[in-house]
Formats: C-alpha cells, structure tokens, sequence
C-alpha cells in the first residue's frame, strides 16, 4: 500500500505539538561569513530532554491503543532515545524500561531515571541489547519501540523540519547528521513534501560512514569500529528508514573528527548555545563542502545538546 | 532640568534598532520549578559581540556629532565594553581606541583587534588607565566613551528592557546583575517608565558588593577586593548612574561564588545557552531569595555569554 505522506505528516504535527516545544530558529552573521552561505538553525538542542528524539518518541507513545498504554514501553539504547522515551512515557503517564548497557556513563542513567524510566542493565553488546528488551517486552507486555526504525518515530523527527519549513518555506536545503537514520528519513519526507525544491543532505564522520557506504552499495552496511566523538551516531540504518533515505536523500558527507570538534567550538563560540558533537557535524560538512551549499538557504537541524559539561573537546 | 526618560528611551529605541540584535526571549520550565516562579530570560548573550554591552556603545557612537566622528572615541576596558566600542566606531566607520590593561587576557585583546580597535596598553591600575585614556583623547581629539557611567549608554542598555516588556508587557520584576551599574540603571528607567507597575532588582556577588553598599550608605563605595569568578561586576557605580540606581531600583541581592557557578551550570545544562559567570548572577539571586520571586512573572537580563571555552570553572 502506497503511504499518503503529507498527510501521515500533517496529522503528526497535529497530534504531537502540544506536547513539545516549538523550538527557535536562530541565524549567526558570523558563521554564515564563514560558511559563504545562509543557515538556518532549528534548535532542537532546545527541545525537551535536550534533543529531537523527543519528537519520535511522543509520537511513537502517542500511537499505543489504550490497551498498550497500560503495559508500558521498552526499548534499548544509552543515548538520547532512552531519555525521551522515558520523558513521553512519563508524558503519557505509562512505564518506560530502559535496557541500557553496563558501562554506559553513569551520568546518563541518572538523567533516564530523572525521567521517570526503569532501567535494566545487560552487557554491552548489540545482541545483549536486543535479547534482554526482547526478554522484558514478553515478561511485562510492554512494547518495543525502537529508537530510529520505526514510521511514527520518523513521522515525529519530521516535525522539527515542519515548523522550520513554515518559518522558512524557500530553503533550498536542509542538513542533518546521520545516526540510525530515524532523523534524516524524517526531514528528508519534510522536505520532499513541504519543501519547495528542498534538497536533504547528510553529515556523517568517517569513522562510522555507514550510511554513506550504504547510499554507495545499495545495502545497509555495518560500522568496523566506532571510534567517534560523534556519540550519537555509531548506530547503523534500518529497514524502515533505509528505503525513505535512498529514495529522498540526495547526499551524505562526511568529515573528519578534528572539523566535528571545529564545528563545535565555532558554534559554541558564536552562537552561544551548547550542543553535543553529533550535532555539529552537518555545519562540519557545510564548511568542508563550500561549493555545494554556496548561496543557497541551508536549514540546519540542531540535534542535541546533552554533553558532559565536565569533559569537554576543547583545548 | 528634569530630563523626559520616557520620550528620551522611545528615540533611543528608535534611533539604534537597526545597528543591533533584537534578542529572543527563552523560558525553561525545569528551571521555572527550581526557581518556584515563572523567569523570561531576555539572551543578549546573542546580541552582537556577544554581551548588552553592544546597546550602549552603539547609542554612545550615535549621538557623536559630525566633527567627533571624524576623531573617533576612546575608552579603558579589559572587558566586554572593549569589544563593543571597536565593533560601535566599527560599524559607524570611526576610529576606536582602547586603553587596556597589560596583563589583559591575550583572547581579550585579539577580540578587540579582531573589531577593528586599536589597543594601547597600560599598567594594570584604575589611575593608569584613566591617564592613559585622557592622553588618547587629547592627542587624537578622540571622544572619550565610560563603560558604564554615560547617560547614552544607559539609555542604550535600557533597550533590552523595552524590547522585553513589549513581549511581556505584565512582568512584576526585572533583574540584572550588578558592576559599574549602566545596565541596572536603564533596566530600571526602563521598567518605571515602560513597566505595569514592574520593578527592578539587582544581583551582585558577596565579593564585591560595592553597589549594595552604596545603596546602604547613600554614597558610591569601593571594593577592597576583588576576588569574584563574575569579572564583569569588579567596577564600582559612577556620579551618572548611582541617582538612578537610588531612585528607581528595589533591591539588590548578593551572592557567593558557589551559588554563581552553581547558576551558571544550571542554566548552560537545562537551558543549552551559553552566559558568563557575571550573567549567572540575578538567577543565583532568585534561587536565594524564592520568597521575594515566589509567584511572579520574572523578567532576567541575560547580560552576555562570552567566556574562554578552556577555562570553565565546572567540575
């Protein structure tokens, strides 16, 4: 069955803007100088719990029967979603468990618990992940969402793009970085349906490029390693999201570490607003990629901002 | 002569508007709960340069004359006003010259330069500084500009309230933090004139509390020392601010310097911005005195965001 985008995302927004923020566009004369272009900020590091994943996670909440809302969610991450989904379950007032794996910081399952989720720890590898939320679905009845290959987490992420497009209906590009593909799938549909000639690209580091060698061979690849500050995106795509990027994604850069710290500090520095590495690795690209974006209007999303302000990049 | 503040703020709103950011104004409603009351936080830590300091120099460099122009403007500031004035006489095409401390911070000195100030350096004491600026002045035929003490950058600090009482025409009280006293001054013609019966509050670390002092005493005191992390606040009140300050301000609340950098990390953590340790104040201020803010609709200045990003005082 052929999907009725527009719609699924017109309804969306509709049911899910009350319960998140509207968050701000903002500009910087200084960083445009240096990028040779015009960017647009959507702030979603002003966003509830600190990231967009909000958005998909209300809606994915927001979706359950009556019937499911009552035996909960889970899901299995040690980033960002945990956090989201915990806070829309707390939203909605049903359970949220966390699988989050052991040696994840500990900074990170107290903000889950601040939120109201149940965490259960399991050892650090994706197969531990998947068995131990798997185990707890069946044992609490509780459902599964999973943080980025899902329709109504994509349809949620898509808002972010939404509202911005609203503000701006002329932009004739929209960036963000590319994690477990839940955000990109999202925007890209934004743009694609909302936009007018909107093109959606990708950031990516080298180090986890699978996205980028994904879009290359046809197929979702896999990372080797993982040895990235961009914490938020060593996930891999899905078979959800996948096909949306293929097919609405026009190209995914990548950059390398040292400009993803760059980046960050260049917006720290002028724009005065904090935001986690992952997120500033679209503005990476835009500065390495000058020719691509020159004189156009660029939206950029602004994913996060949950840092460990104790340990930071910059020296 | 009785000056007419009211029609004085309205041409001053008029005349600079085009030279400066019209700020956004940011709640968070995890700090609204910290608080207990309800805090409308006014980020000129986004406005140009990075600090309010930018409204004053600009309205200072506005009312030059013809003549002055041509022979530009000078001031002694190690800090944000440094900036401001070279970016003031910058964008007006006008010489500035800045008479700064030697053992001024390098980054310091390169902002300035990176405006197009022209730095002379002096030995680190208030008499220096003043000789050397008064030197400037006579050679150069350069108008000499206060950082704080001057009626035109009173009134050109005092926009940030006009354009914050225009979004919420029904605040009780504003607060900013408290240092040479420009920026409370204006906030408090503006409040009185603009204001629905709004007030005006101070906050000022323990350390150099020379403002609550003066309020006591009824004359301008000095501090002894200066051992404050809100670098911004070490410079006492002046002749042209101190009547107003006596008039139109409330009270002013002091801080320790834990209580600021506790302010200071709450606000980069649950709101995402970046502030200096001197714009942490007025909320350290707030969560001290709960009783005083309790249920009201809280107007908060955020004075300016320009910190060294390796140097943060979290841990």
């Amino acid at each position: 069955m052929v999907k009725d985008y527009k719609q699924l995302l017109t309804n969306t927004r509709a049911n899910i803007s009350k319960f998140i923020h509207h968050t701000p566009v903002l500009t910087s004369s200084a960083l445009n100088k240096i990028a040779g272009t015009s960017l647009y900020f959507k702030c979603e590091n002003f966003q509830r719990m600190g990231a967009f994943k909000m958005r998909g996670a209300i809606n994915a909440v927001f979706h359950l029967t009556e019937e499911e809302k009552k035996y909960g969610v889970v899901t299995h991450s040690s980033g960002n979603f945990a956090q989201a989904l915990s806070l829309a379950a707390k939203t909605f007032k049903i359970p949220a468990y966390i699988v989050m794996p052991e040696n994840a910081p500990q900074v990170k399952k107290e903000a889950v618990r601040s939120y109201g989720g149940n965490i259960t720890e399991c050892l650090p590898t994706q197969t531990a992940r998947e068995h131990t939320a798997s185990q707890i679905a069946k044992e609490k009845q509780a459902t599964f969402i999973h943080p980025s290959n899902d329709l109504n987490v994509i349809l949620g992420n898509a808002t972010a793009t939404l509202e911005l497009l609203e503000e701006y209906s002329d932009l004739d590009v929209v960036i963000t970085p590319v994690g477990g593909g839940g955000l990109i799938a999202g925007t890209a549909l934004a743009a694609f349906y909302f936009g007018n000639n909107c093109m959606t690209y990708g950031g990516e580091p080298f180090a986890v490029d699978d996205a980028y060698r994904s879009l290359l061979s046809g197929k979702i690849e896999i990372n080797s390693s993982m040895e990235t500050i961009a914490d938020g995106l060593k996930t891999t795509l899905g078979t959800i999201n996948f096909p949306l990027i293929q097919k609405y994604v026009t190209d995914i850069f990548r950059v390398e570490e040292e400009e993803i710290i760059k980046a960050m500090q260049l917006i720290w520095q002028r724009m005065k607003i904090i935001i986690e590495p992952s997120c500033a690795v679209p503005f990476a690209a835009i500065v390495k990629h000058k020719e691509v974006f020159k004189n156009k209007k660029v939206g950029v999303i602004l994913s996060g901002g949950n840092v460990d302000l104790t340990n930071l990049p910059f020296n």
